[in-house]
């Protein structure tokens, strides 16, 4: 995650700050030195203290940071997360950029833990997909495993989904599969998306290495399923709510991808205080 | 908007395709022609046609777009919203991209919306605050305008906001304003945030161009607006619900601002299909 | 102002060093170590320390930097007003970027200066316009207030100016003021330009918070003055030379806008010696 | 100059529209069109028409452009230089930036323009320096050429320039030409600054191309020049203001070099209405 | 490969043409068209037409381009491969970038198709590494595909390899492999680099779905390959040469990768002429 | 080199590495520490410390390197050359980078002092041409420095190289040479490619600097040479092998340029262990 959100950083900044904070500029000394906290508001998941730091070091290089706790801990209302020391216009001016990583990525790790525990212990594989805000994808999806869940693909460069309009347009699944085992990566598994069971066959006998299951009933999934018969992974897609979850996972699904686990997250409170 | 977002979507398109999308590149020639269609799956507030327009056009410039809608309109579950014409591998690696701009933007359009509706005819002015995406701020303000409320300021450039920490660090609400009176543009007004009588007074005694009531209860606000009396616009600010806006917008304050116009509006779902 | 402006100093170095110094690059070793001075060879107002420290530093990270003035201090021909210790191929490459920048700033601030002396006690506030080097806009304005001088808005986005190609455009003064109140942020002051006193009374009527005088003579000014009797602040625009200075400020205005602060300064001459 | 100046201009767009024009995007309607032209307010000779034109259209690509002049034509007062026609936001979006950029380039062409007009038919070759505008480099020493004079290096990369510190640095000036011949590429000439006899003598040892005479007066150029005798170019340099012009030429000194031509140059009057 | 390789390009142009052409910039009309032909000077598998036609087209975008191959052509020594017709300047300038590019890619692709001819119809694939020049990554893995061989993983991004320091670090390779398993996205492989039977038992128990065999000689191989017996891909690395790829396809591997596919590809001739 | 660089790594890192190295990220901790060595698998000239330094130290600031030996020594097989301690995962990303740019670099080193101890103790200047590796002019041409031979002009800013093209499209070589010459520096050399003995005679008279014999064979060369008389520097370019090195000094040529100097080395090999 490290030195590649930088740009990121500097975007956000640049994008808050721009020629100058015109309040903070001509009321506080450029050598003020100050202490500010950070306090969660709310219950949540805390996620993101990599950044909201680099943030604040990107303003003033000398800033110390103390964290009071550690990336997917559970933090209650009220709870001191971090304090920061260093220069009060760089402690002005990185706030709310800081807060607003910070509380959306904690936003996503408590939407993601309160999923994560409604499974429990059932052994199926919660995913997130690509529908993460432009940008920040290797944020969000950081913030889906402090969540606790775990990642599909990370973009269309490191897994192959095939979808109908590539079957369409190659002739078959059969085709499709064959050319794209031949051509791509050893180290790459190929996924195709099914919506019937004439599909899912044709899938099976091109030995695709997981199938997902594209807007079935429970019915049609654990049948499905039941196929399959362990020959490819299974993984269920589209409408996934948190009440879905444990019915999907007892349908014998290996992997449940759910957008909502990013784009349905709301924003946690935090917020920031100088001493 | 127009040419200042080009690098965020130059960000997106490398941050989902980067090397290449490895399922569309070895199974779709890359001469194909194709047509995709936009629908909403929900009923929404549509924001964001000119980013998804980029999207696609960054990717094929010779890309045909009609829109069946126009920014701010309210569109049903169903509608199409959007055709696209051009290079089958253009639509396929662009799709998400897009509809990752359009689901956010569309979704804080239509959070603002159901806001705007619940204020009616008073004369209180919503606006947003920035709490927004890091690096996603013009757009964001930008469908908070289309979803029928308006901005405050862009960012710490562009507006001077006097907070406790300011008033603290220079001695006082009336030698914070004078000093930024003397100093910032003359069309750069100034705003001070009071969170009791006595600081309302002291921002008054100032002559502040507007004053912000910081976690007021109702009847404080009321009282406030009562001795401000016109000599300066006044704010509240911090925890807006959508039922508190009326009473808000009763007790007689001219603004009402909201973080939560941005960071509590979730993503509308909208899809793309091939034809 | 402070990490804005990397780029720009990134820009210059890779400018006039590229792919590298060839006569300091064969000569001088890359260990050795040297200390420099910069002199003022004229008397003049400096501004810019921090842009050169930042040229010098960003060569050689460890440089030593000793200033014996602060931006604003007015400097006699003889004095030296800056050492820097480091390596010496640091030296010798950042020397003409960083003289340059110091030049065209305390070229400016000397220039500014001079205005400010000729006004003297007046109320009068002299700003600068955005008639500024391209991408040194943030510097130049900087400058100016070292001079002694005020701003205008930053740019575009931070303040409303309505000239006449704008008011034909949509239909009048009053529909353009309220247009605009209507949209921009309330912190946003709103200016309108008016050539006569038609136009004049319009921008009264629509409550302008500022007024600009176009091209007006001294008479002409002076009615509008007293026409608009405290109403809106007055500016006034357009050939303003040093000496119409006190007449101007005689006149009543209050605010003197000219872009001669800027781009009619000369570069004043400081140079670099290696002890 | 084509291609590599377009980061510049995006550079100055941004800096001077950054998140919108608040005052066009409001009034102007999007789709409107216009017609502007740029006219001369001084005599002046023009330069910079590629940097205008490159501004507007990267604002609208579609704009038309028609030009009543070259660079280095002299245009009088009153003169109509430059139409464009387009759309309306675009014009009025790109006024500020393409003026700046026009304002400059025609001062330094005009300022270079006087100092040839007084060299007249002498054979002595007028150069220019580094003391430019950092990032303006290319389009500084573009406008110097426009104005009849000629260019020095461009940079530190391509010529060599010895000075007292690299002397100092390596032992002597013929151990420096010497290090110098046997590493630069042998397109590359190299020139010694000379401060006296001593050192002249020591340069034409060492078979510098060209020998630079620091802060010498009038006698002892001439005597220097004899002593070159045509065994090298000889540059005179420093405190080169334009009565000493002439003088300089008849001392029979080959290059003449100024700082002056470019940062003693004023912008010049140009300014832009829509019709 | 399209878009995302324009960064590269202009990185290049950048580096050869910088501030100006001096030699065509003085000589060659602004207006003046031209015709090229590239001319293969050996026999060669051509690559790169994209690339050298983006990098004329972003010197002239109204630059016509015909092609008389398709990439993966057998060339004769004095075929013309290319024929480009536009601005002569623009010629004259991208024509060592474009070749630069040309030539190395061919080489790739020449080298690669030596070793992919030697293997004929053996069922093993051959394969790539991330041994590739730095900032090429993607058009180099572009020539070997073109060459006839595969690529394996792209970056360290979108597969796993895990070698013995990793094994080390973490306590042995079942922990390995299943805190991988555990976390990784499900569409990404696993493969553990073996040196001994030991290792390779550990593997197989571990599930890895592939083995690298490091520095094995051929009987270790042959016994590798039947001691995994289907379980898992065997692939071999390590001294590829060409003359070992027919008894190393004996041995039974999978996969055979080679870093001298790229890094032992020299550049094959090709020139420009101006007719 | 030193800063200009950067950039470059900063693309390399993102391209091996990008959203993250899921292997190393996974198995090794945030905090572990780690040594590594880099070792010589064969006889070579090392070049590039600097760079591989820089890769490690983009990654960890903190990073510990001990380098054994300098650029230009000769290094045989077996021995350690650098040691690195620091974080282990940024051992373990920065690896393969810093290995691809060490062995490039190393090899061109390698490569070109092969040529150089042929030529022994001949007075002939041995240089490189352009081409190069996209994107890394100037670490090749300071590898070919490193080995022992000289730098052709770095591109076509720093250089004249007038050629057939340039010839034909300005009416012959005078014109060409008198044009440039009044036209580029005065430090800038013009160098004319000529194919014949009535060229030879053009340029000669046109006093060109530089004269490139293009294509002729050895009693051509030598008789170009006697033409010339030291008028000139005489270079020869154009399909010059090790083995013609000799024969082509001894024609009494002072320059020798060769592009196989870089396009034709091939990486040497050095690996990286972790102790």
């Amino acid at each position: 995650m490290e030195h590649a959100i930088q740009p990121l950083i500097d975007m956000a900044l640049q994008e808050d700050i721009g020629p100058g904070d015109i309040t903070t500029d001509y009321l506080i000394d450029e050598f003020a030195k100050g202490e500010a906290y950070i306090t969660a508001k709310e219950d949540l998941i805390v996620a993101g203290f990599d950044v909201a730091e680099r943030v604040f070091k990107t303003l003033d290089p000398c800033m110390d940071i103390f964290r009071s706790f550690r990336d997917g801990d559970e933090v209650k209302n009220g709870d001191i997360v971090m304090e920061i020391k260093g220069k009060m216009r760089a402690l002005l001016k990185g706030e709310r950029t800081a807060l607003n990583f910070l509380q959306r990525l904690s936003g996503i790790a408590t939407h993601v833990r309160s999923y994560v525990n409604e499974l429990g212990e059932t052994r199926v594989r919660l995913v997130d997909t690509r529908k993460t805000i432009p940008g920040h994808r290797v944020l969000e999806k950081y913030a889906v495993r402090v969540g606790g869940a775990f990642n599909h693909r990370m973009a269309l460069y490191d897994g192959v989904l095939i979808k109908d309009n590539h079957i369409a347009a190659c002739g078959g699944i059969e085709k499709a599969v064959s050319t794209l085992r031949r051509h791509v990566s050893h180290l790459v598994k190929i996924e195709v998306e099914v919506s019937d069971m004439k599909e899912l066959e044709d899938a099976l006998a091109a030995k695709a290495d997981v199938i997902m299951l594209d807007n079935m009933n429970l019915d049609q999934i654990a049948e499905a399923v039941k196929v399959v018969g362990g020959r490819a992974l299974v993984e269920v897609s589209g409408s996934v709510t948190r009440d879905r979850l444990i019915p999907l996972a007892m349908a014998g699904v290996d992997i449940i991808s759910s957008g909502a686990l990013t784009h349905q997250a709301r924003a946690v409170d935090l917020s920031m205080r100088i001493r």
